[in-house]
C-alpha cells in the first residue's frame, strides 16, 4: 500500500463546493488500487481571516510542507479587502513552496463549444513561471492617498528563476508531438527581463536541438489566441503574462469551468499544489451552479505528478467522454461529480 | 485658410504604404475647405538607424514639437536590436510629447468578420495610460548574460499621471449614451500601483456621477473581451495592460488593419500623435498588401482632435460604408487608399 498524504485547502466561495467533488473523483480513480488518500483540511481563506486576522501562519504552512500535494479550491472573497488573501495566502504558498512551474493546460475538447467561429484544434499547454517577475512583491507608495503618492511595482527575474522554467518548458515540448516553444514576453518594452528570458530560451535550446522555437510579444499573442490558437503547443513566459494569457486561454477553450492547472516543484523538495484557475466565485457560491471539471482536471494533474499516470489519463479520459457526451449541459457541482466519478470508476 | 502644420513619420515597413493613403484621404477629406495641411516628412526609424546610429535626436524632436499633429506609420524592424526603436523612438516620442492619453477605439463595422462566433454589438474605447506603469523605461541588469544575472523592471504610477488619465476618461464615458467606464488593472497582486489606480477611479467618479463604474482584474478583462466585449463602454488601463488587451480587442474586432489610435497631449502643450495599432509587418512590407484602414481611422482621429469634428465624421462614415459595401476584400493598399478617398469626397 501506498499512503499519499494530501493538504485540502477548500478555500472560499465555490472552492469547497469543487473541491468536495474533486476528492470524490479522487477516490473512484484509486478505488482498486492500492494507494490511500488520507486528506488533511485546511481551514484558511476569508472565514479564517475574519475570526482570526490569519492568512497563513508559520505553523500552518510548516504543517501543509509536511503533506505529498495540496488541493485547493479558491481563494478570495469581496469582504476582504484586496490583496490581503491573494498576496498572503494563495501567493505565499506558490512562493513559499517554490512552485516554479505553474503548468495550465489549454484543449478544446470534444462537445465544447468555443466562442471562436473556427477554433480549429487547440491543444497547448502554458508554463508560467511562478516565483519572479512582477509577483514578488516588491513595490510601495508613498505620500500614499494625497495628490503626490508614487506607487511603484518591481519585476524581478533572475537568470536562475528563468533557466529552470524555460528547460521545464522545453522538457515538456521535446515530449510533445510537435516539439515547439513559444515564448512571450515582450522584449521591445521590458528590455531587461525580456532580453534575460530571450537569451535563457536561446542558450537551453541547445540541449534541445529537437524542439522549434519562436517568439511572440505577449500583446501579439493574445491575437493569435483569437485568430489562430491552434499555433501553439508550449508557451512559456512569466508570471504576469502566463496570468492574462492562461485567461483568454481558457476562455476559449470553454471557460473557466474547465480549466485546471498545477503549481509545481519539480525538485520534490515541498509539496506541489493543483487548483482550478477559476477564482471563488462569490456571485453563485452555495449554489451547486459550479462546474467542478476544471478541479478535477487538476485532481488528475495531482495524480500524474505523484507518478500514477494511469489514473490520471483515466480520469482525464473521463472528462472527455462526458464533455463528448453531454457537452457543458447544466448539471448540478455534484452531478457533475458524480457522473465524473462513475465514469473514472467503470 | 487655416493652417495645419503635420509632421510626418512613416517609419518602417508597411508604415511608408498606409501613410501615403492616410495623407490621400487627408486631402479628399479637406479638399472643399479652406484648411490646408503641409506635411514635413521626418525619415526616422531603421533606415536612419542604420545609416546613422539616430533614433531621435534633441533636434529632431524640437522640429517635430513645432508641429499641430504627427502622423505615424510603423516603427521596428527585425535587423534592428529589439527595443532600440520601440524605446528610443516611438516610446521616446509618446513620453516626451506627453502623450498620457492612448486612445484606442473598438467597433465592430458592418461587413466586418469577427472570429467570435456571437461578438455582438461592440462598441467601445480604451483609454490606456501612456507615459507611466512599466513603460517608464526603469529598469536594468546585472551580471547580465551569467548564471547569476538579475534583471528588473519597474513599474512607476503617480497619483498625478493616474488621476489626469482618468479623469479623461470618466470625460469620454460622460459623453457617450451608456456612461460606463471599466477600471481594468490587476490590484489584488500589483497592490500599490493597483490601489492607487483603484482610489483614483473611486475618488474621479464624485465628479461625474452620472458615470457608472465597474472594475476587472486584467485577466477577467481578457476572457470577457472574448465572451462578452459588448459589456464594454470605456476601458481605462495602465500602459501595459492597456497595449494587451487593445490589442485582443482589434482582433476581435476584425483584426489589426482596422485598429487606428490616438496618442493624446489634451492639454495641447505638444503635439498628439496618430498611429495604426499595427506594427511595421515586414513580412508583407513592400507588396502593397497592408490595410491602410487603421491608418485612415487614424487620421478621422486626428482631425477630430484638431476641432475638425465634421471632417474625422466624414472620414469614418466613408470606412464604414466601405466596409459595408466590400467587407474586409482583398484590394491593394493604393485600391483601399482611393475607395476610401473617393467615398470621403462624394
Ligand atoms: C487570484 C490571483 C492572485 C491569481 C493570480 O494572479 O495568479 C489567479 O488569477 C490565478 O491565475 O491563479
Ligand atoms: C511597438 C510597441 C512599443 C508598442 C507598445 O507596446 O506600446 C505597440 O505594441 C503599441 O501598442 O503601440
Amino acid at each position: 500500500t501506498r499512503n499519499i498524504e494530501l493538504a485540502v485547502v477548500a478555500g472560499d466561495g465555490i472552492g469547497t463546493e469543487v473541491v468536495e467533488q474533486g476528492l470524490t473523483v479522487l477516490e473512484a480513480a484509486l478505488a482498486d488500487s492500492d494507494v490511500k488518500v488520507a486528506t488533511t483540511d485546511f481551514d484558511l481563506g476569508a472565514r479564517r481571516w475574519h475570526a482570526t486576522g490569519e492568512t497563513l501562519t508559520d505553523e500552518t504552512l510548516a504543517a501543509i510542507k509536511g503533506h505529498d500535494a495540496i488541493l485547493l479550491g479558491a481563494i478570495g472573497d469581496p469582504t476582504v479587502p484586496s490583496g490581503v488573501l491573494e498576496r498572503g495566502l494563495l501567493l505565499k504558498l506558490r512562493f513559499a513552496l517554490d512552485h516554479y512551474v505553474n503548468l495550465r493546460p489549454n484543449k478544446l475538447y470534444e462537445g465544447v463549444a468555443s466562442p471562436l467561429a473556427n477554433p480549429g484544434d487547440v491543444d497547448f499547454v502554458v508554463v508560467r513561471e511562478g516565483t519572479e517577475g512582477p509577483y514578488v512583491g516588491n513595490g510601495g507608495s508613498i505620500r500614499t492617498g494625497t495628490p503626490h503618492e508614487v506607487a511603484t511595482e518591481v519585476s524581478l527575474n533572475t537568470a536562475f528563476g528563468v533557466e529552470r522554467v524555460v528547460r521545464y518548458a522545453f522538457e515538456k515540448a521535446a515530449n510533445r508531438e510537435r516539439k515547439h516553444l513559444t515564448l512571450v514576453h515582450k522584449h521591445n518594452v521590458l528590455v531587461n527581463a525580456g532580453h534575460l528570458w530571450r537569451r535563457t530560451v536561446e542558450a537551453v535550446n541547445a540541449e534541445f536541438p529537437e524542439v522549434t522555437t519562436d517568439y511572440l510579444h505577449v500583446d501579439a499573442a493574445t491575437i493569435f489566441l483569437v485568430t489562430k490558437p491552434s499555433r501553439f503547443d508550449v508557451i512559456v513566459t512569466d508570471n504576469l503574462f502566463g496570468d492574462i494569457i492562461t485567461d483568454e486561454a481558457a476562455a476559449i477553450t470553454g471557460g473557466m469551468g474547465l480549466a485546471g492547472s498545477a503549481n509545481i516543484n519539480p525538485d520534490g523538495t515541498f509539496p506541489s499544489m493543483f487548483e482550478p484557475i477559476h477564482g471563488s466565485a462569490p456571485d453563485i457560491a452555495g449554489q451547486g451552479k459550479a462546474d467542478p471539471t476544471a478541479t478535477v482536471l487538476s485532481v488528475s494533474m495531482l495524480l500524474d505528478h505523484l507518478g500514477l499516470a494511469d489514473e490520471a489519463a483515466r480520469i482525464e479520459r473521463a472528462v472527455a467522454a462526458d464533455l463528448a457526451e453531454r457537452g457543458t449541459s447544466v448539471r448540478t457541482t455534484a452531478e457533475v461529480g458524480a457522473d465524473l466519478a462513475a465514469r473514472v470508476r467503470r
